[in-house]
């Protein structure tokens, strides 16, 4: 499999463009932890998945972390290029959660297509919106839903995404992705715990019963 | 003025796309307290404002507000179309704050320009990142803003609009802006008022201390 099979409008572009987007093509492997994009610190391109999970968040003036998106395997990146568009007056941190190869397009090559193309001007809006509404769901989430709640569907997402009731997340880690503190974390698996819901080890969360979980969450 | 000196991209359009949008295009005058477009009940259009004040503003099932953004003169309404991206899955309802001169881009017309022209498409593009970055304002907001933070935000913003110190506004508005409840703001009010930064009386708030706002925002 390749590039052209992961991006959908490949068919759609010019031979000439084609051209210009695989010649400016770099394909990189990325090992978990690693930090793709930086805020404004960089202009690093579009990031395309080919394999590996990325996660995209913000960093409050505390150090404080929550996650906005996470991003798979034929998921493109569009805010780590987010110099293509001045008014995106946001900075988002993306780092690799698993180890992860992908195809990075240097914005200067993707920025000229948007400008003469409005397939891809298209697409990039289609992207924009995927990951506004991301961002909706999520704002809902912090304004309305209680703790709890985001904790259980946070739990059902992760062993959804692993495929797993054995979870290797620290409460610290489970904090950051929520934008919660440690402390707060502990004590509501604690309680789920006494609820009989979810067994806790060192580095791990066993969820023992969904159902409940599903519950808490809906 | 007219609609050509409202809308920023007219001159880059085709005179057959210009003629294309004069022809489809509508002028509503509304009152104040009119909804616009309520979630994804309508497509309403995009809305470009000649005169007066809009908001966007999301609903929980409880039926508890927050405001994301506001719109005044000169800005476009994207997501009372959003009808147009298929990517667009949140609901935004659109109220005018003030009485509202208006122009109405009926929703197929602006989506045939925009498939065919990356000029609109680029446009549409920075309106939407425009609102993203907004959206992503007020979540840092939520996320890492203490309650009288975002109060003393949002008096000092209602008087810049405004051009007064006497603002008229109910508790229960203001709790709608910020997604809180009414019980909350009178609380955080009373404790402004008690520090002689505000005066409050029926359905008014009066700014006594600007500076003091300030530094509580700062």
């Amino acid at each position: 499999m390749t590039f052209q099979n992961y991006f959908p409008i490949w068919d759609k572009l010019h031979p000439q463009q084609q051209r210009q987007l695989l010649d400016a093509l770099v394909f990189r492997s990325v090992q978990r932890g690693t930090t793709l994009h930086n805020g404004s610190m960089d202009c690093t391109g579009l990031l395309l998945i080919k394999t590996g999970q990325l996660r995209a968040y913000i960093l409050s003036d505390e150090g404080r972390e929550i996650t906005l998106y996470r991003l798979f395997q034929r998921d493109m990146c569009l805010f780590s290029a987010s110099c293509m568009i001045r008014s995106i007056q946001f900075e988002v941190t993306i780092q690799a959660e698993k180890d992860t190869e992908l195809w990075v397009i240097p914005p200067e090559v993707y920025q000229a297509l948007l400008e003469e193309s409005a397939v891809v001007a298209n697409y990039t809006n289609e992207l924009m919106a995927s990951r506004f509404s991301e961002v909706m769901w999520l704002m809902e989430q912090v304004m309305w839903k209680s703790m709890d709640k985001r904790v259980a569907a946070f739990l059902l997402e992760e062993a959804l995404i692993e495929d797993t009731c054995q979870l290797k997340l620290t409460h610290e880690a489970i904090a950051n992705h929520l934008g919660s503190h440690r402390e707060v974390i502990t004590r509501m698996l604690r309680y789920f715990q006494s609820e009989g819901i979810v067994k806790l080890s060192r580095g791990m969360v066993t969820i023992l019963d969904t159902s409940k979980l599903e519950c808490l969450r809906d």
